[in-house]
């Protein structure tokens, strides 16, 4: 697990390239635009400084290698990028003012090296960079631009996380090193999260045996945990991105290349010339997002409710035929109906954020996420919703009258009541599935399903080339190249790798916490055991089944960290329900009266306030507690300003002397001041009153 | 309202005098330590590089009058300010490397000096000051320290602000040229405020003349209002900062000369050793605010119950004889009992505030506010409570059981009850109390009152002086400073001017609006009027009642902004439930039934959440528009970079052409990068591929 030292070049292993260009020139419409684009991707990348070798991608693709030709170009990047981000705020601390000796005092690392060469080859050419942006504007045929994975590195790194119980800081530092800050929080969090899970899952395992169910203690507790779990990584992220030397590097926007401009302004900072979009129409086009998350949410909320209507009739209260077939539908309904809608939505989402234009690449991102949490809270949460405040509350009334075909007809009004019952252990098996069931059916279908799909696919390639009797059209390489162009033609085939499918999978577990587990006090025990793999899992799946990822930098989870608030505020509100509703004896048979909707309301009230004054209280605790990172930042903010002050010294020494400013206060000022000279006659002036003897002075 | 420009010495018709010290040997114990203390008082100024001029203060008192020897030194001292402050980022813009330059840029304010000699005068030694600390320490017979009024200014102040109807910013500006940020932010503030007032004013008019009493639609109009105008003052705030260069300000702490340290650390950051209090002990310490707040908080509510309950029998129950006296009663009680203990609390809290043993001025200033912000909101709004919340609703329940005199026992149950009947019209009136008679009274008491105070006691001197038949001792002046020596020796008698006394009553009058504006809409027009006098009478009470107040700095109208965000919480919740319960007809004649609980709960439930959401929308909203200052500090912060980006490109140039890092990474490496030369064998290569004609490249 070692990370080059200062400015070497890229990993020996992989012949020093620092990216693999996919040029998919079998997409092209025909020869000529295919060598035209690949001309002009040449061209653009020799200009930056680049140098390139080409080799054959086979099945329609070239790979063009690219290394930085001149490492004092790289170097030169490298200082000025870190000038840019001191003066940003990003590093406390200004580089050395001579360039080799900033690098021998903070060594380049992999992320940076390779962040900084993305960034030539993708930023504008206006910046000074190539302006290769694959698949969009005038780069159709590009089809990727990644880096190639380390696989001493990632073999180690393998080695040394699956057989260690905890993840250290030193051990998160080399994983940014290599991967950038945007996966290490991503890991950081995870790690963070687990940690605070050892406590929830032995509260949780406590309650289970020890308190009766829907404990009003396990309840508080439950809720004050979240509270500190989030207010901590907040902290924690902040002291991170300080350790890291990325603090507000998310202010340092990337233009988005699709951003349309409608009209020109000058900029009241820079007095440059900028295009715009008016932020009052943009505001206008926001506004739409209220409909449509109110449209969404309706239009899924109904499917669940329909689809569960139908559950409750065919398991509680049909008995006729096929009855063992039928239990089968609603799931199948779900299984088929929400994935398509879920598409459908997704689509609208984009082009409405599409609509919305953003200026940045990071305000997009959060937009598009902000509208995705709303679907994923509600498939996540709703059926439990239904559940608990629906169905149990309101069940008898409300299924007799469900009863459309006419499954109850024979039956008396007073009949159907005793005909379906209202069953109370539907939350407790509801919860436990989402939150045992559904986690490990999805660890196994993210670890376990590429596997085999991959051997299947290779399988299947192997018997199609066999049939169709045609020699394996693999090209010919050179001897000593052979593994290794094999080995980046395979890469080239993974998936890119996004660490927001992570993030919301971890945010939406958090969720189940938050919001359910007064229901099944066990559910923290089943996250823990999840999350321990899953630690192990994503690394394992970044290694080995995605391209790796381009070290993107961040200081923080991004949209992710104000839905963790938000859902541990939902928790304080639901926890406080679902004590009130289910921890008297045999809820869920009578509809609540007057006094328990007042109830309820009081419990809530309480609940909530307690969050808010936990969440206050514990940000004040952790506002007086030093972190290293904050230490460190002000530890470099002093050195910088004492240099500064030392050098600001002295001044009023060199130019003293000058006097006689009172004349210009005229003659009565001037014989003001003149009655007393020097410290004796003040105080003998003063001895004089003070004494009373009174005279002129 | 002139502003002297650059470094001229302090105003001619001061005499160039920065500041007076006065010095009160009559309270020392013996003439050895008048004289002794004195001594080293000129010492210490002298050493500071001040001039000094001695007078008879007359009444037991020396004036000694302070101004800078040399204005080179002045000059270096506002430098080295200026180089600080942009060092921790109070100011965006470095001075001028050069002083005097800088100086010409940006003339020293009025303010600006005198807050620097302040700091020379009042500085412990080991920072360079003389260590002045007026009435502490060594300095027990110096009885202050103050700047002189200048008259012109004033004049001036007075008649521009008695004609004009609105403040503008360029008002602001010279004022805190002049008295410092301090008192500027107290102007810009009650200005703000003010402004709107005027829509507040105008929805409250209407709503009186056309909405029915305890209108939904008004409650929540004014919580909207009480919920803008704190998100817009948070942002006006930092945006004056900006503009006037003390963002941070704060953060720059004045060590506290009475703390007390209890052992020593070596700083983290600095490497210095300094002398601490450890802040688990702090913290254990400021526990005890929980049970004096709850202390306090009973003692006083309990007089106002006590009193309350007193009221309530002699002007609606009792009948008997002497009642027009009586009446009187619980006025008189209140009037003796109340500052009393007000009195008590305070030393109290002061006491345990020395106990909490801060080490910085404004976390001292911070609690003790807290803690008296307790009793305020006691003593303001509980009387108003206790009729909304208790005498109303349940007074037909408590008033017969308070009956302890027996003054109801001729009567039977049941007419008891008919003897008292709840006076549900008293909420109103008392509001109508304290929104308008006692903030008429409060403005009498704080402009009338003090002249007519000033001139009592200067006739009863005169008086006193002919009755005991002595001539008047007053001092024998020079004839050409007999004018200026009488002027100074009125100022030394002045009180000391504190802005917190004036931020807090503004504070508490907002309250008002926020919990009960609903009961009687018109009381904002009653502050608007109020206020429109209070800014004006304000600036008065500080030119005439008051010594100059030093010219101190700060960044914000500190603890009071989170007290004003607490009350317009408070009302959104007090609104919802005075709308519930009294917005119905005949509100108040039946006791709440299991629905009016619920009912209510749900209400403030509601509002709540409408305050909640409103403030986010607020504070999104706001943050999307751009504010004067916050574009100044964005150009000064993108100067500074261009600048430095500047210098530093072009570093890569100089050192082009080291090659040969290939060798480095081995023979394979070497031979794969040495495939094709430059761009035409790259495209060649490429164009091979995608044609297809397949060989070896």
């Amino acid at each position: 697990m070692s990370v080059k030292p200062s400015i070497a070049p890229g990993t020996p292993a992989n012949m020093g390239v620092d990216y693999v260009i996919s040029y998919d020139y079998a997409a092209a419409k025909d020869k000529a635009e295919a060598t035209g684009q690949f001309t002009k991707l040449i061209n653009a990348v020799h200009n930056v400084g680049m140098r390139t070798e080409v080799r054959d991608g086979s099945q329609g693709k070239v790979l063009v290698f690219v290394s930085i030709r001149s490492e004092q170009k790289l170097v030169g990047a490298v200082y000025r990028s870190r000038v840019k981000d001191w003066l940003h705020g990003v590093r406390p601390a200004a580089p050395d003012k001579e360039t080799q000796r900033s690098l021998d005092a903070e060594p380049l690392t992999e992320a940076e090296r390779l962040r900084i060469v993305h960034a030539m080859l993708t930023q504008p050419t206006s910046d000074g960079g190539a302006g290769i942006t694959p698949g969009k504007g005038e780069w159709t045929l590009v089809e990727s631009i990644f880096p190639l994975h380390d696989s001493e590195f990632n073999k180690e790194w393998m080695k040394e996380w699956s057989t260690k119980w905890h993840v250290t800081p030193e051990d998160l530092r080399k994983l940014r090193d290599m991967y950038g800050e945007k996966v290490g929080f991503y890991f950081a969090f995870l790690q963070s999260y687990f940690s605070f899970l050892i406590v929830a899952a032995a509260v949780g395992a406590g309650a289970f045996f020890l308190l009766p169910q829907y404990s009003t203690f396990f309840a508080v507790a439950n809720c004050l945990w979240s509270v500190i779990f989030v207010e901590y990584w907040k902290r924690q992220e902040v002291d991170l991105a300080v350790t890291w030397n990325v603090r507000n590097v998310s202010l340092l926007q990337h233009k988005r290349a699709r951003f349309q401009p409608e009209g020109e302004t000058q900029d009241p900072v820079t007095g440059e010339v900028v295009k715009v979009f008016p932020a009052w129409k943009r505001l206008l086009r926001q506004a739409l997002q209220i409909p449509f998350a109110l449209g969404a949410s309706v239009i899924l909320s109904a499917i669940y409710a329909v689809v569960f209507s139908i559950e409750i009739m065919i398991t509680e209260v049909y008995n006729g035929p096929f009855k063992s077939i039928l239990v089968f539908l609603p799931s199948v309904l779900l299984s088929v109906f929400v994935p398509m809608i879920i598409g459908v939505l997704t689509n609208v989402a984009s082009r409405l954020t599409d609509f919305e234009n953003y200026e940045n690449e990071s305000s997009y991102e959060a937009a598009m996420t902000q509208k995705v949490f709303v679907f994923n809270f509600i498939c996540s949460y709703v059926p439990i919703f239904l559940t608990a405040f629906i169905y149990i509350p309101f069940g008898n009334v409300i299924v007799p009258r469900l009863d459309i075909l006419g499954l109850m007809t024979e039956a008396t009004e007073d009949d159907k009541a005793s005909i379906f019952q209202v069953n109370p252990d539907r939350l407790r098996k509801q919860v436990f599935y989402f939150t045992v069931t559904a986690q490990a059916v999805n660890l196994a279908m993210e670890t376990i399903v590429p596997v085999f799909k991959r051997k299947a696919l290779k399988k299947a390639t192997e018997i199609r080339n066999k049939r169709s009797n045609k020699a394996p059209a693999s090209p010919i390489d050179h001897e000593d190249e052979k593994d290794f162009l094999t080995r980046v033609r395979n890469e080239a085939e993974l998936s890119t790798y996004d660490v927001t499918d992570d993030l919301r999978e971890m945010c939406m577990q958090f969720g189940y916490l938050s919001l359910f587990a007064t229901v099944w006090p066990l559910a923290p025990v089943s996250f823990l055991i999840n999350n321990w793999i899953e630690l192990r899992s994503d690394a394992a799946k970044i290694c080995i089944e995605m391209k790796r990822p381009v070290p993107y930098r961040a200081d923080s989870i991004g949209p992710w960290l104000n839905n963790l608030g938000f859902l541990a505020w939902m928790g304080s509100i639901t926890s406080a329900a679902l004590v009130y509703m289910f921890s008297t004896p045999v809820a869920g048979q009578e509809l609540p009266t007057a006094l328990t909707v007042s109830g309820l309301l009081a419990a809530i009230f309480v609940s909530e306030h307690i969050y808010f004054i936990a969440g206050w209280a514990v940000r004040l605790a952790l506002s007086k507690l030093d972190s290293p990172g904050l230490v460190k930042e002000r530890q470099e903010r002093y050195i910088v300003r004492k240099r500064f002050l030392e050098e600001s010294v002295g001044v009023d020494r060199e130019t003293e002397g000058k006097e006689g400013v009172l004349e210009q206060l005229g003659r009565s000022a001037y014989k003001f001041w003149d009655r007393q000279h020097g410290v004796e006659e003040a105080v003998e002036a003063g001895k004089l009153i003070i004494l009373e003897e009174k005279k002129t002075q």
